[in-house]
């Protein structure tokens, strides 16, 4: 099995030099190494107390001043998933491997329960500003990131799915999300049917530093890493070849690049304020 | 030792009800079942190798379409540290524990970095809207989560403070941060000198779903987490007391009513705009 050092060097390049700790810490680190999306899953449902078990341990994650606003909702309806999952499956730009996911959690932004809160105590609520769809947003990543790794000990893959994003009048709709409570993001999660793909990582000299944020060497930091990935990760496919052309040298930055040229979510703010949030 | 089942029961109340698992799994759910914030720390400093690699396993988290739009700052300066903490230490508000906090990260959302890439590839960013500072803020709080585990799974104690947006101007232009990066939460860190605190949270019936948004019960559930709470983790000071009076039953919800009646960062989204965010 490798080691931690050796698979966080793999991903980051040559920065983490870094010695081995005592064999507790070990697994925990190692695990967080090792990890990756998983896409393809065997067809067997992953047992809903096991599910629940993880909701719970993802909530034990912090949670902005103890508020507590995010929620999980196990969709485990085969026929409420296709709902959600089947549109984006579909199209030219559609992940055709979500038709195939055995188990499906929604994490959601909860602002709502903290104004049932001030109508239950009757106290004014005097916060109806950005920071409280921003607190609420980030506690539902939060419990997120906490639910992966909680699933990844038990052996079960996972993927983050933020394209449920792309309809969220939609999937609220098929949820019965109230007003104030928002999808975050989808999780598919199952029992692995391929390795998790250990995707390579930006060097730590560009994201991670020291007492004032730095931009030098980026551009170069970017080149290097593009042909890093490119030489051990290669895409299989360039991003709307029909519009950019194919590229003799397609990296993570040409790859971003092209995906963030098309608009994605123009409309998710107006689904924000919709649903009664002020952004200001 | 005590169980991963009866840490979660203590924490969730009585809907937690799952079997044990195999030996690597427990000391992870163990972990994440046991954790909770340290607000108390040796005064001496984590090394710098141990943050940077905690750093690396954090950013193995997910992070939305592979962008890896989050930072981390290392803040080890002592006087920037100090200059940082000290005004929220300070006031009837202040949070007097932070001025002996002997490490600081600040994790930061960044949407820079893309915007970089667009003009390095000359394509054109089609994605000025709230979901640029969504994904950003988001993948934070992913990369923050997945810090914490492999931080307390060294042995660490850490505390989130999202109180640093309480003055982001002030903050951002401590650590030099540009247009488009901006600061989620900061993270304290250090030996712990105290147990963590392990936060009961609300029962597993208010906060997990199955196939649709629930609100049954809930008002009874929050009534019975108060007294859950008060019975077993008193509030030692209630909120504003001169403002709301002393209450004879103290909960959470009067809690958390009584600091959301007062404004908190209304000044934040002015803040994300002038920093070039559009929040349409």
């Amino acid at each position: 099995m490798p080691s931690v050092t050796s698979l966080l060097h793999e991903r980051f390049g040559s920065d983490t030099d870094s010695p081995e700790s005592g064999e507790c810490v070990q697994s925990v680190h190692q695990q967080l190494a090792r990890r990756g999306s998983v896409r393809k899953f065997r067809p067997d449902a992953v047992p809903d107390r096991t599910l629940r078990r993880l909701c719970a341990l993802a909530l034990c994650a912090p949670t902005k001043s103890d508020l507590q606003q995010r929620d999980i909702v196990i969709v485990d309806e085969p026929s409420l998933r296709a709902q959600i999952l089947g549109p984006l499956a579909e199209g030219p730009l559609g992940q055709r491997w979500l038709v195939d996911v055995p188990n499906l959690l929604i994490f959601c932004g909860n602002n709502r329960r903290q104004r049932r809160i001030h109508a239950l105590r009757d106290r004014p609520f005097a916060n109806d500003h950005l920071d409280a769809f921003f607190n609420a947003a980030v506690d539902a990543g939060i419990a997120l990131s906490a639910f992966v790794i909680a699933a990844e000990a038990d052996g079960l893959g996972v993927c983050p799915i933020s394209a449920i994003r792309n309809e969220p009048i939609a999937v609220s709709r098929l949820l019965r999300l109230p007003d104030h409570v928002f999808p975050v993001a989808g999780l598919a999660v199952g029992y692995p049917a391929e390795e998790p793909k250990r995707s390579m990582r930006l060097p730590l000299s560009v994201t991670v530093h020291r007492n004032a944020y730095s931009e030098t060497g980026l551009d170069e930091a970017i080149s290097a890493y593009d042909l890093r990935r490119e030489m051990a990760q290669p895409y299989s496919t360039q991003r709307s070849w029909k519009e950019f052309g194919m590229a003799k040298s397609y990296g993570w930055s040409e790859d971003k690049a092209r995906q963030y040229a098309r608009a994605e979510r123009a409309d998710f703010g107006q689904f924000v304020r919709q649903i009664g949030f002020k952004l200001d």
